[in-house]
């Protein structure tokens, strides 16, 4: 086994797992124990693989509280798919679906439901260049919303909703919770479906995780793509087909090790403490850097801030780089720095990006 | 490291890998040399996977010989989801595609396609559940199908195409190749379109690869959600959205091997041999194997066989289970055995079959 080097991973997803989780996915990696083949080859319709799916799918009730009468389902193809998923499944043609726009992930989600009904935008930061959170005063619902969507962590623009929106009573919130899921407790009752990418804070890239409320599976028309229809997976657990084995399998040890580890209160409080120390950090500059989102909207995943010139901004990405610290550069329609840090992020890293900061403040003031 | 013990994995997919495959992975799983993050982490927007998945792309290429003006797609949802993407993309509502019916995976093609335009079923095998391939005289095109899909191997059943069938002038062939892709040399300018799910001969599961010639690509109505458009992949070279990373990873790898150790030429020199060596024992035991599928039409991929009773058959696959050679039985729609050979299957394990098949006639004769 050649030596490992691992440097520090601010990518805004795919993002880092934890060293414990890659450890015992490489441990087993050519047969998992008593099975004699590798997770990567075995059957989705073998016992070994029934243990990990349906084993994954119980550490989310356990861990996120799923209350009775909701579906867990794996499936694949991204948020982008559920942008179209959830129209297609819970918007009428003849129907409007209420749409709060904090970012660029809101928008490619409002594109979709419009090729499949009416929608309304109840509430937009996009004049601020999204670094808000619409306040409940702004927010106004159309009149009889099939459901009202929202993004709960804009990864691009660093804001993130610390509260859920008060919803008309009877109107199911959908929630793309892509780049904060699990990143504290969540009450899943308030919500009639999630959806995640699963690849920043659950498992890898190609896994979806869905939960949703069961009076909202089966209104798909009948001429709906059959992957597309919530109702085929939630018939046969996410075993319709073929799912994606393995990126079930990584959920299944991460999830396992957040049980083991104080569930999510204790991941909560792991969050906050490094968002806590980066926005320290920037807000104790004196004003070297500031961030982009309006504090009380600040996202515990994606800090994003900037420097006194881009000029500045382009060599602390190379410098910061070349020490180990990666993926720092900020989106373009930002701009600045970016570091993402979702659950697996190791606290170290936060403390050698703010070490870096100050150090690069003082020999670049 | 554990001691590893593996058993023969005669699964219908998700299949065996090669072992230098794994082993590969398993090396490099908490970092890629030289990146200091494990493929499991690293951003599709990054480098190093550009060098994976545009390396595997190429791959493709070289490997299959793909002309010019084909796109090579790397998308999720398995088979399935082609199923809808395919007569999404291709099939106006005003139209007809061709279908030849020749197992349970085309049945659930045509019923897709069905939901979006007009489906003639050119040809079928299901009079004799699916034991063959419909002769070339058999086969009835419509007037101007939009296209014509056939399916190149039956997992269920046991049947193979081994010619493509003879389409009608400027009709786009469409082929589901899932469970025989890169078997043996593909003509690819034969075709139109090309799918597979990877988990069969290319790499693990969660990962659908499409190859299309280009003038296929941008005919999908604008009001096709965004996944479900091939020009949106095409567009993005597969990075339109996040990518299902790893299992592109292990789909470089197999290919390189492949490359690397004689093509695809190769490939159908060992797949035939183990097919022969297999159905020779089928054909041997004076009867007590007698296979499905009709002689000329039998898969080198799946070996389908039944015993002189259904008891036997129980106690076949209990007993060769017990001896590691492991997911002998049969789909419910043909009962008997069914014994995956793909690509990576080893020829030990052929031999290993061969040689219980023989001890389990002698002593339950």
């Amino acid at each position: 086994m050649s030596i490992v080097h691992r440097i520090h991973n601010f990518s805004a997803g795919p993002a880092v797992l934890p060293l414990a989780v890659l450890e015992e996915a490489r441990e087993h990696l050519l047969a998992l124990p008593g099975v004699g083949m590798s997770v990567l080859e075995i059957s989705h319709r073998s016992k070994p693989f029934e243990e990990i799916c349906f084993g994954a799918e119980e550490s989310v009730r356990r861990l996120a509280g799923v209350p009775d009468g909701y579906q867990v389902l794996f499936l694949q193809g991204g948020a982008t798919m559920q942008f179209s998923m959830v129209p297609m499944n819970l918007l009428p043609a003849s129907g409007t679906a209420d749409y709060i726009e904090t970012g660029v992930w809101s928008e490619k989600a409002i594109a979709e439901a419009k090729k499949i009904g009416g929608v309304h935008v109840a509430a937009s930061s996009k004049g601020t260049n999204h670094d808000r959170i619409p306040s409940a005063a702004e927010i106004r619902w159309s009149s009889a919303p099939a459901y009202a969507h929202m993004t709960s962590n804009n990864t691009i623009f660093g804001t993130q909703w610390h509260h859920l929106p008060m919803v008309p009573a009877g109107v199911p919130l959908v929630n793309d919770a892509s780049s904060d899921i699990f990143c504290r407790p969540i009450d899943v009752a308030k919500h009639g479906l999630i959806y995640a990418g699963a690849q920043k804070n659950l498992a890898i890239a190609g896994l979806t995780l869905v939960i949703v409320r069961e009076d909202l599976i089966g209104r798909a028309p009948s001429s709906t793509p059959i992957y597309l229809n919530y109702a085929t997976h939630a018939k046969e657990r996410s075993l319709y087909n073929t799912p994606p084995v393995f990126a079930i399998y990584i959920l299944h040890l991460v999830l396992k090790r957040l049980l083991a580890t104080g569930g999510l209160a204790a991941v909560e409080a792991n969050n906050r403490r490094k968002a806590e120390k980066l926005y320290a950090a920037v807000d104790g500059s004196g004003g070297y850097y500031h961030g982009h989102a309006q504090v009380a909207d600040r996202s515990w995943m994606n800090v994003t801030f900037k420097l006194p010139s881009g000029e500045l901004e382009k060599r602390f990405v190379a410098e910061s780089t070349r020490q180990g610290l990666d993926g720092l550069k900020g989106h373009r329609s930002v701009g600045g720095i970016r570091a993402s840090i979702y659950n697996a992020f190791p606290e170290a890293g936060v403390d050698a990006l703010v070490a870096f900061m100050a150090e690069f403040a003082r020999t670049n003031g």
